[in-house]
């Protein structure tokens, strides 16, 4: 029995780079060594570390003018090290105000974390709507010149995700756009150069919890609050080509793997296409029944996340019995939202999701 | 040909534990998943942290009263996070003041970022004798009530070990002591109480890279300074079972089988023989002979790492050569002290430092 994993994260990774991992454990490449044992300056894995850059690079399209760093701690420990890192960006004042959009429980975090370093503009934010949608651009109140602005263009828990990027420039005399894209990113085509930063655990869409990438222009770097700690210092970390401290080597070596099967796939373009149609198999089966329902509308809808509630809500814990009974595994919904929730990153494949559709539509004939 | 992988960290891991990963990477337990793909709120995850926090607990005896906390950043990042969270102590003015001991590279760095917070006491040092020893306790000048007083107790790059716990209570009005344990922490039994906070990267003696060890006695959480980030205040990660932010799942289950194989090893105290056993092999043949030497005073080397040199140091390369031909590998000395260093953390075998030492008389023989 095929088994489909639908954890929001850490998540369901491809097959073919397990097997890889597992074929090399006691000895990478003849080395005599695990990549878990190398010393990260040796030359086996500064290799590692170089192509795992170079993939990472190629398939966001990443222009010349930005830095990838490897960090830790993930996008919530990230949450602080925005604000510490772009704060004092031209020297301005402290404390120095940027602006959110609230979008879900991911955008709550971070700009409740942002309140610890200065002052908080929520320009936008549809909580009032319990984050069924994305506050239409022409609503947002944005500050004249803050530091940064801030979103998050895929809420996991929420599953609403932006299907547009945001032009903040001309309102905010071209402060920097921040974007969280941790649960999709390399899901679909970014325009890397609307963005000041990109950040995001690894976790979701990428590999292994415990690593996280940040994508930051290179005008950003140097900016950094005195209390920033080194370790968590953009331009000490970009300087170091992220060796100030240990990086987490392990977790950068399986990302590796997944950024060469995504190039086996095709790159991003490639995987979007799959993502789309992916997405649409899910959604297109929830707005065909009554028996099941979705609460996002309809042009900011998750393609990664799929949030979805049984009309009978008494049916859940029937539903989720009969889903692990097929191999179909961690369909329960996020606690702050109930329900159910499929997340289909690019390591779902469709024959995942063509069997979670199967199945909903046999639980619907005995319970419908 | 037996490999034997002398790396300073990340180091060396105990074979069966690579193995039984291998074998469990694409199946956990019959759970259909890897331990990577497994969501941190699982119970198959929950169950993996709690057999690794309670066997680290077992092992180092670590007492009811101390939160046991699993990080990322390592010591570097942990750096900052320790006076982020202590310097507040007891609600006391900022700046406040807090004691170094400098014993070598790692002290040093350790120091000057804690200078980022608060005013520091350097209360001894060894920097004028290249870090060959450790100061005597007598020679420590402690400030009557500093927020806690920082050591280093194992240097890795100069190779100094403190082979007694400073009792430093009287003097300083019972400040915590605060230990950097990164490259030692299990290879010897600690008396934990006399300690308020241990911690470490694991990369060392313990796991993959990406993971630190926090063990902080109760009564020092709750004391953050406002600008300590959230994911690294010591009582957010206590209050959420170092859950807060998604936790490097599996390195935590890495450092899991090597608790696993410790206590199958008879546990700390047993490792500790080994080591002093091993320690001795090498540094008995250092004093024998005159073409290689030490530099540390022979009551605090480092049961670790040892740093040794060449008397003629143009050997270096073919020494270093030779080595690698036989598979005696990563034994070259950190850039800032030169030679050579050999790491022998808890998974390296008494046959491996034989091997060495044999290896290191034929070369004499040779060369001599």
């Amino acid at each position: 029995m095929p088994i489909y994993n639908f954890s929001a994260g850490p998540a369901v990774l491809p097959k073919e780079v397990l097997q890889q991992a597992a074929a090399e454990m006691l000895d990478w490449q003849g080395s005599g060594m695990s990549v878990m044992e190398m010393s990260h300056r040796g030359k086996e894995f500064m290799s590692i570390l170089a192509a795992a850059q170079h993939d990472f690079r190629e398939l966001l399209a990443v222009p010349d003018n930005y830095k990838l760093l490897f960090m830790q701690g993930g996008a919530i420990a990230e949450n602080a090290i925005v604000p510490l890192n772009l704060l004092g960006r031209d020297g301005r004042a402290q404390p120095a105000t940027s602006d959110y959009i609230n979008t879900g429980s991911w955008s709550t975090k971070s700009l409740k974390e942002a309140r610890r370093y200065g002052n908080v503009n929520v320009a936008a934010s549809s909580e009032d709507s319990h984050f069924a949608q994305i506050p239409e651009r022409d609503s947002w109140r944005l500050s004249k010149d803050p530091a940064y602005v801030h979103i998050c263009t895929n809420e996991t828990i929420d599953g609403v995700e932006y299907q547009f990027t945001p032009d903040i420039a001309a309102e905010t005399n071209n402060a920097p756009l921040v974007a969280d894209m941790s649960s999709h990113i390399l899901s679909r085509v970014v325009d890397v150069s609307k963005y000041g930063v990109i950040y995001g655990g690894a976790q979701k869409n990428i590999g292994p919890a415990g690593l996280t990438l940040v994508v930051v222009r290179e005008d950003l770097l140097g900016h950094a609050l005195p209390a920033c700690p080194s370790a968590f210092n953009w331009k000490i970390v970009a300087d170091n080509d992220s060796m100030y401290n240990t990086p987490p080597t392990y977790a950068i070596y399986i990302a590796g793997l997944v950024f060469q099967w995504l190039k086996k796939q095709g790159g991003v373009a490639a995987m979007e296409q799959r993502n789309i149609a992916k997405a649409a198999l899910l959604y297109d089966y929830l707005d065909s029944t009554g028996f099941y329902r979705t609460k996002i509308a309809s042009n900011c809808r998750s393609r990664m996340n799929v949030p979805f509630f049984l009309a009978d809500e008494t049916l859940n814990d029937a539903f989720l019995a009969g889903a692990k009974e097929i191999g179909l595994l961690q369909l329960k919904g996020h606690k702050s939202v109930g329900g159910m929730r499929a997340s289909i990153y690019n390591a779902m494949p469709l024959a995942g999701v063509q069997a979670l559709v199967a199945y909903m539509k046999e639980f619907e004939k005995q319970h419908g």
